[in-house]
């Protein structure tokens, strides 16, 4: 299983990734899911990847081919990231058809992708394609997309993120959402990657990668589990006044 | 969808329940989850249900008429809480399977329990008893049991419930977890049943039924969101002396 989450914020895009990969339980490893494609100056585009890992290598293969061969379609072609999102789609849709025949049981080709970034004067954004080749935005109102195991970590997201949320405080929600889902799923772990682009900065140097047992992650999970606490203790009880008798129905 | 809690720690029970239920989604209603069965005085026995709603009642049809009736096997001849889930269960697959080769598509009469209280000096406790008629219970190191649309709601019972968490906490925990299932699953809803036993009361005296909009409830989920805010904002930063460019491979 996989976890990433892309949130884009009128400042900018946080990207998160976790890098637990697995074949079966008994075949887990390490595997980086966040990949910048090296594009021309005027963009920068990074993807976030869960599903098959060989469709996904294959699908980044090609991106790169198309750049280096200066295919007619090519992320140094595109105009805008949804375009971008579009050409994605088809490109792993084609490597998934390529598999999806091999008459393996229990064989599943597919791939989903989270594609973020900036095209020239464009706006900054985040799409996430499904691996169907079809794609959707993030909105004002749900400024944030996440692929792979995403229902432990959706809540905390829910109730931080808005539009106008700084960078800064987007990223720590995304690395609480990322610890809530670590927590609850085994097949989700370190290290965690994440990328925090500043919009029309064209540079990706606010990158981090957390390793297990890292101390600035330790010290996030610790403080926020007694801040957690703490906010337990503050919560109004509920009124004894109002309890009732169970309406037992006797049929 | 359907969500339901059952936590058991030292000092007894608390049962949680939605009463959203949906055939289809433009087929949406209200139905309590919560059922307790009236047995004899040495006894309390509470039921959380999940799944097919006509597989639900059938069951506890079943169990009330073989109580009245007397049968050999029933609620009231039970000395363990572990021989009334494997009843359950053997009820549960005899409904289930009565509708199985009804040849209709996409139906599905599995239902899925929660079973909880307690008989005599026994001590309270918890089951989940599944489709297949099995169960499982709680653990020292896992208080709780859950129904239904289970993801959304783990984290915030992960990080708080201990098996020594007092009854009134468990409680406050549970309606948190309900109240992050609520926002993000639309097929969860109000009103929220809460049942709090207090182990060797046998007492079913301390019931809460909170509908839409309620005072308290609002007031709860205004008071965890300002307090969760507070937490984000005493997190420590990410150091940004840490932060490295992103390591674009060109192959």
């Amino acid at each position: 299983m996989t976890y990433c989450i892309a949130v884009s914020v009128k400042e900018g895009l946080v990207l998160t990734s976790d890098s637990r990969t697995n074949a079966g339980i008994d075949n887990v490893s390490v595997h980086c899911k966040m990949h910048v494609i090296q594009t021309c100056e005027d963009r920068k585009i990074v993807l976030l990847s869960a599903g098959n890992l060989a469709t996904t290598q294959a699908v980044l293969d090609q991106l790169r081919r198309d750049i280096k061969e200066r295919a007619e379609t090519n992320l140094n072609t595109m105009q805008y990231l949804s375009e971008a999102a579009e050409y994605l789609g088809h490109v792993s849709l084609d490597k998934q058809h390529r598999h999806a025949n091999s008459g393996q049981n229990g064989f599943f080709p597919a791939a989903t992708f989270l594609l973020a970034g900036q095209i020239g004067a464009e706006p900054h954004g985040a799409y996430l394609v499904y691996p169907e080749g079809n794609y959707i935005t993030t909105s004002d109102h749900t400024p944030y997309l996440q692929i792979g195991e995403n229902k432990y970590g959706k809540p905390v997201l829910d109730r931080i993120l808005k539009i106008d949320t700084p960078l800064e405080e987007a990223a720590l929600c995304s690395l609480i959402s990322m610890d809530s889902t670590i927590r609850s799923n085994v097949s989700v772990g370190p290290p965690v990657d994440i990328l925090i682009y500043h919009r029309d900065s064209f540079e990706l140097n606010e990158y981090y990668r957390f390793q297990e047992g890292d101390d600035y992650l330790m010290q996030l999970r610790r403080i926020w589990q007694e801040k957690l606490s703490d906010a337990f203790a503050a919560l109004p009880r509920i009124d004894k006044q109002e309890a009732k008798d169970f309406p037992v129905l006797d049929h």
